[in-house]
């Protein structure tokens, strides 16, 4: 499974170095840092792929809004670098090379902090995969520290491209939630495609429960779990931006973050139904289970019940004494043998009777 | 089952709009968009069933109260048109045409807006349907959105025809809260058609469970979780609404939604005691169900037990053994058989002292 | 049952009501609406059985302590008279009619309108059953509204008749304590005759544990839910009455709700314990029985197991085979009987050994 | 078992009373009141034992710090006197004389009130017992009303006589506080012989678990679910204290109840962290028990099936048939048994092989 | 285990004492009491091994940063004489010689209070070991309490020896927050431990579920139970210790501080979401188990249910009438043997169609 339980890949490596260290902690998912940016205002629009972080604070100084996205964390020395340019605390560079932090927001009077957390989803056994987005942004400039190259954020880079909705007209901060806005969309998305799974399995549990069933709800809860670490620290992270009364965040885009605030409370609401459902249906599976077994051990019990007495009564005609006058009789063997089926029957229809069968 | 647990039909559609851009999310429930109205004041009353948005809009200049109902919410661009017409944030627009909403309360100076979910039940095996609408409360109009034709609201429209109650003589605010007074009304329903569902099912239970109650109490489960999921948001919301302290809400009609948060205090209560009588229902099955279960296996066992012994014993006179004294005897067959018939009775009467049977 | 589940019996007939139109919503328990009052001050006092409501409104206008109850409110009609009598808005009367209320308190500044619930049990069987009093506190009187005759005010009717304690010295507001405190001080009385019901059935579950308790301590369930719904608004109602802040409380009165407070988290306090012990019975019975089952399974299990192998043996020697050597031995019955026995001493020798049995 | 669920013994007697009536409510422990005193500053000390109220009263006057203990409550005459002599309000002397209060503690600005409970424990069969503790707090005095001779205050006896800690040197505010830490130490002991007795309990249900574990966890659970109804309301009480403002306590002894109340929250940590260990220690008696009993069962089958298939064979050559070449084979009797040893074995074989013996 | 349920070893001997009067309370893990410092500033850096609490005291004049570390808590004397030397309060002193604390923070005007625990953990065999350290943070100087030697703090002594870091530059505060810092980081080695061994377990559950199992998933909850009662008061101990606003926290030390309490935050989310995990690794188990289980007994079922019906055909031509014409077929014997094949293939071939074998 992909949502891994442990904390932390090198725990150990980290416990020792003096607070503020940036130390990268995670799996190396690329070879070498990329920077690249985008560059707009409501009139122009510039992108480069292969760029250099110098270049990039360079252009900060125009009045344009800059979003810099720079794709692996690893290379810590690259990543001090930057934060010397854009004068970030050490304690945020720590963070950004910390692949285990929870979303969170910090607010550094020239900046704020932000921690995302992108999840991708296909199937139950592979899991829920993730990946640590960390957002800096200043007064005309965002910059997003990805782990690897591919993320969520086409649908926002081509608003930028095609000048659709208001982005080009509207600020640094805007670009910030519009960004946040993508994560969030997408976790609806794997809600969707994680729901259609988990009917498709409650209803296999209604039909032909198997232990199959057993370990795909485990992992549905374990997924859920996952989900629900990621987002309820986001609904906090969201509420604190909104709240937070920092310059960097302008008014109108405040109405904004209210409207992602209610997405998020949407998204924590469906996890938790998924939770109550898939605990549920553990439930169901018990009891489908149980009612299976319980339908095939009283079946074969009747059987042998059935049997017991009529193989004692076969029995004591098969005992040799020596006087025993039904053996002697004409008819014996026919009376007993229909003795036997009588008392059959019999049994059949009391356990009929009592609703047994 | 109607309350399905997707979250969304078209999620993977909406992912990628830039924000404020409406995008129908739903199933389309009809065909066209019907615009209808009713305009009164305490002495004239004038109904128009086909009308459009422009002449509501012109309507709402006067002082009579408008209240403009819209049926048909899937032409994106025939609700952004009325948004223009009547002044609505574009974030207000994408959430009308979004069925997903959670019931919630936004104060956007002009207009008070307000998501609500109508419920409708009929039967456990089909479940819960749910309708959404939107409400814009504004100076002097309420601007009702709802998915398809058929409401609640028909008694609101009867006390304004019959000129009964205080509507007439009230404003626009009174005409929103007796709306959501509606809607609530009718979850009691609800709430009183599946309480008499229940304990049927629970009578079953009682007296002779069966594999169906399972399915049945996990659907109501289910039902009242959706429920849960619709009431809580509406409570705080209510609660936001009365205390909003927004102009658009006069203070006679504070009275009122205390009243009305009151009732959603109750519907909450009852859902909530509703599913603890569920969750007790399940315990009740499963111990039934497990009674029933001992009783047959222990007659089943106590039947065999019983003749095991007997069979064994007519077995040892069943061996060939050529000196076997008690063969020759005269009586032997009847002292056996009599030897057998007291060991059965001792075993009963022993289960018996025992209270095993 | 009596604590029924469904929340309404006229629920269909409420709805589409205008708000502020009274509706009686409940079973009628009486004929006719019945007006008494008790009159008093320090120095006299004196009584009424059928008075009217004109009547009492007058002596309302001495400044003698008046409490006027009124027995019956199936008459919407009645009620309303009085409810225009006395000034009474009139959600306040669409709340006296409707027997369905949860415990609440409203301060409408000229009076403080109270909703109690009187519970009354005798029986597990027969289950609580519930009867409502609203009470209206004014200047210097209290309206009491009941559903039927009989309730639990006769204690606070002797006191001002005999003179006791502090009633006739105090004014209104102590007098609605007065009352208050008379129905929670039922509900100990109930707590306590249910309580040693619980304990009688516990040691039941002890003891010889069967079916009948499971559906006992199902309704005991239900009961507490039933009392704890009753009991928490209760709190909260009078936690909110001692910090009104009405004019209509005197502050000597105050000392005296603090203490009711106290009384109230007692019950709660109470009824939560409970809730534990009966949840912890149910895992009692279940454990209870389990073991027993066990037991009798176990015990039929080896009686079986025992007399497989010998009845195996006695087959063998059943054989037909035409050289048995062991058949034409003289001693051989014996020697096999002995051996069959000895394989059963060793088997029950085994089994107690392994503590089976 | 001591800790009765019945949360009165006479709740029948006091409904009825008006407000303030004290009521004794309990059960008596003893013949007739005593009181005590000691009375002591910086410099002596004087203790009396068989003293009267109105003596203490005068010693009151002093300002040395007098501590009045008063034993035996059920005298509610005596107990009021002693109330009017102190200057005590109604409600407290009811509650004195009522010994199913919860810890609590009132400000009556002459006076603070603080109800405690002395627990007192020594094996799980009898359970816990309870006494309660009035405390009065005043200007200079301490009055401490106790239900039976004997408490836990004597190591603070001692303190006072030999003059150790600070006792002496300060007020009467530190000597409560002083009463109330040697309660909170007494459940430190009661807490710490429970702790022993529980894992006594859990080694046995490891090792070899009987029904008679489920009955002493029963109690352990009751215990703890007693202790806590206790603590909890104490911690507050504590809390509540601390924070009073009251002129009766001064600053220096509000550090030591600072620290009062962190002893009470590491009491309710460890009785939180038992239940939590006792009710893990159902979870695997229950886990055990089936594990056992499955145990069983297997090798009880596991016997039988063996033979089954065995009886058969043999009953198949004990058939009569005239023409059945083996029967007359020489060595078909040894081949046959041959036969069947093989078929036993294979069988205990396949079944060693499935890991099911 | 060493996560010892019992609240204390000497609760006995500690009840009954004056507040205040320091008692070793633990088990004493060392001979003698060991007193070190380390002293530095942004220039120079001295430590010491063997040192005494007067020289210490002395070093404290200067304004270098002092650490001072005492190993060794069992000699309340020695305590109480540092207690004296540096301005302890009695209370402070009391609780550093009593190793049962929870981890708590306490602002006494001239030092602050800070009570920590550490952990040690390899196996679950052993189970969770725990050291307290009490830390008093004055103006320019540090003191640690330990239990005994060996501690999670030599990576902060190589940060001051290498001048690593901002240690060197920074106050005694920074100091404080260093060692803090140095435990949590050792919550994460242990839980990065403790994370890979519950993976293993949960292999085996899904694989071949052994009672083993069940044991070793008691100790985890167990364990995670313990981490949480330490980890708990810790978060909310840094957080007091970030709002104290006490003068010896300096402004930039915050920062670091609230950096802390994020951690102490995932450090509580990983126990939170083990616990989960280890409840539904039980969960797991208890159904593979039963799944096990069921499936033995179904195919032991199955055996006996075949042979049983065969059985009694055998004995049914094993009875001695006389008159059996099948007895005396030249084919009777292998038609029957014929028969009863076919009957035991019927069977098999309905069992596999119901899907039971």
């Amino acid at each position: 499974m992909a949502e891994r339980i442990k904390y932390s890949y090198r725990a150990h490596e980290k416990a020792g170095q003096p607070p503020g260290t940036p130390l990268f902690i995670g799996r190396r998912k690329m070879e070498e840092v990329r920077v690249s940016y985008i560059r707009y205002n409501e009139n122009l629009h510039e992108e480069k792929e292969n760029s250099t972080p110098k270049e990039c604070a360079d252009l900060c100084k125009s009045s344009d809004v800059v979003w810099i996205n720079i794709e692996g964390i690893h290379d810590t020395g690259a990543i001090e670098k930057i934060g010397e340019l854009f004068n970030i605390h050490s304690l945020t560079v720590e963070d950004i090379v910390n692949t285990m932090q929870r979303p969170k927001f910090e607010d550094f009077d020239n900046y704020l902090f932000i921690v995302l957390k992108m999840l991708s989803y296909s199937d139950i056994n592979t899991g829920m995969e993730t990946e640590q987005v960390c957002m800096i942004l200043g007064e005309n400039y965002v910059i997003t520290f990805q782990e690897k190259p591919g993320d969520v954020f086409d649908a926002v880079r081509e608003q930028i491209r095609g000048c659709r909705g208001r982005i080009r007209r509207a600020g640094a901060d805007y670009l910030a939630y519009a960004l946040i806005d993508a994560v969030v969309d997408s976790y609806f998305l794997i809600l969707e495609t994680i729901g259609d799974q988990i009917e498709e399995v409650e209803d296999q549990v209604f039909m032909e429960p198997n232990p199959d069933n057993v370990s795909k709800i485990h992992r549905f809860k374990r997924a859920m779990l996952f989900m629900r670490r990621t987002v309820w620290p986001l609904r906090e992270e969201i509420s604190l931006l909104e709240k937070s009364g920092s310059d960097l965040v302008r008014k109108p885009t405040v109405v904004f973050l209210r409207n992602l605030y209610d997405h998020t409370i949407q998204v924590i609401d469906t996890v938790e139904t998924y939770r109550d459902i898939i605990s549920g249906m553990h439930d169901m599976y018990l009891s489908s289970v149980s009612n299976r077994m319980n339908q095939i051990m009283k079946v074969l019990t009747i059987i042998a019940t059935i049997f017991i007495p009529l193989t004692f009564i076969s029995g004591v005609y098969g005992m040799n004494f020596r006087y025993m006058p039904e053996i002697g009789w004409k008819l014996g063997y026919y009376a007993i043998l229909g003795f036997m089926l009588l008392i059959g029957i019999v049994m059949l229809l009391f356990f009929r009777k009592k609703k047994w069968i």
